[in-house]
């Protein structure tokens, strides 16, 4: 802990005075009280960016999925299990932000016809029958606010990753789009970034996830100078 | 590690001798290779029962689906993912055991259409289209194998946990099936187990995960040594 401070100590202070709010982690959509629908994220890369981001001297909060893992030292974290609770606790923490980065592995869609008790093998012989309804869009509703904070999106795919990330740039609405190749990148301590803007794209190397955390933060940070200058 | 191996020593060697496979953790089916179907089993039992078999002297394999927990000491461990994974595992893994019990919680169906690459939201626009199809009962199997290991089973039921574990016991086919309430046991340190046998069935006290997997054990054991006599 010490040596996290010494560490957070000697980092540039880019986002001083600045507020942040950061998804991570997986979201997990209940089937029936046992089953979920989930994904493979840790939730590391959106934990070491609010912990970068606190190094960095901004004020952070930390919307999380579940995970396992501790959160960063001066962080404030909102633990949430499901899309929709996520949505909710972004835009209520969002208020007066500067910043928003969402880095969480939303679930595009929970089950419609979820069940209150658990599901029997033997109710009915065959498998579930699963409607899907489709989960609010985090991103999207926060870049639309009137007075929102700056956003930032994430992308984790398997292919194509700059063709995706164009898309998902566009359909966002978000000034900032940094994608990644999820197999690169997923139960791995190393991470290749990539950054989409109006410009055009710039590659980072790869590098540990801690590292390439706060090198995304400096360059979110100067983004930010410029669309928004501090007073 | 020395206090585990102190308190290790000091428990009644009841299964000295006996070799056991455990299984712990949840599955996870992939959707695509981001997102899965899983389960909120933390593997905490089944981890502690290992432990515990470990204690009691038995030479122990834990076959485990993805968690966080470490392996206790001296026991080997399996890492699997899916269902599938679990059950070649444990096929492989029973040949020449005494015992097997059966704590992961286990899907009870795989995605039969799931993707190679990562299902985007916009493609066809709608939700996904997801077919399902039965895994293999690991338990029933190994249970049915000629000279197989003596076998425990583990329900974890949301309501209705005597009539829903009785007729597990008889659809297994083994001749002790361990009962909790999942609403009592996922995600706290204690437990209530309730075991059930061709005698009728019987309530252990609410104990901590670690105790009540001592205690099953020693009841394990009894059983299996009126069963199967050690030579």
């Amino acid at each position: 802990e010490i040596l996290a401070e010494l560490i957070a100590f000697f980092q540039p202070k880019a986002l001083a005075g600045r507020r942040v709010v950061i998804t991570a982690g997986p979201t997990a959509e209940p089937i029936d009280p046992v089953r979920i629908i989930s994904n493979r994220s840790s939730g590391k890369t959106g934990y070491a960016l609010a912990r970068a981001a606190r190094e960095a001297g901004a004020e952070v909060t930390l919307v999380s999925g579940p995970t396992l893992l501790a959160p960063p030292q001066g962080v404030a974290r909102i633990d949430v299990e499901s899309a929709r609770q996520m949505h909710a606790a972004v835009m209520q923490a969002v208020r007066g932000a500067d910043l928003f980065i969402a880095v969480a592995a939303v679930a595009d869609w929970h089950v419609a016809n979820a069940s209150d008790s658990k599901l029997k093998k033997t109710t009915g012989g065959g498998a579930p029958e699963l409607r899907f309804a489709p989960n609010p869009d985090i991103l999207a509703d926060v870049a639309r606010l009137p007075d929102g904070p700056w956003c930032v999106g994430f992308a984790a795919e398997t292919e194509n990753l700059h063709e995706h990330a164009r898309a998902k740039r566009e359909r966002k609405g978000v000034p900032l789009l940094v994608g990644n190749l999820a197999q690169h990148s997923m139960n791995t301590e190393t991470t290749q970034l990539v950054l989409f803007d109006a410009q055009g794209h710039a590659e980072l190397p790869v590098l540990p996830k801690m590292e390439a955390a706060r090198r995304l933060v400096r360059e979110i940070a100067e983004r930010l100078d410029r669309a928004r200058p501090r007073h």
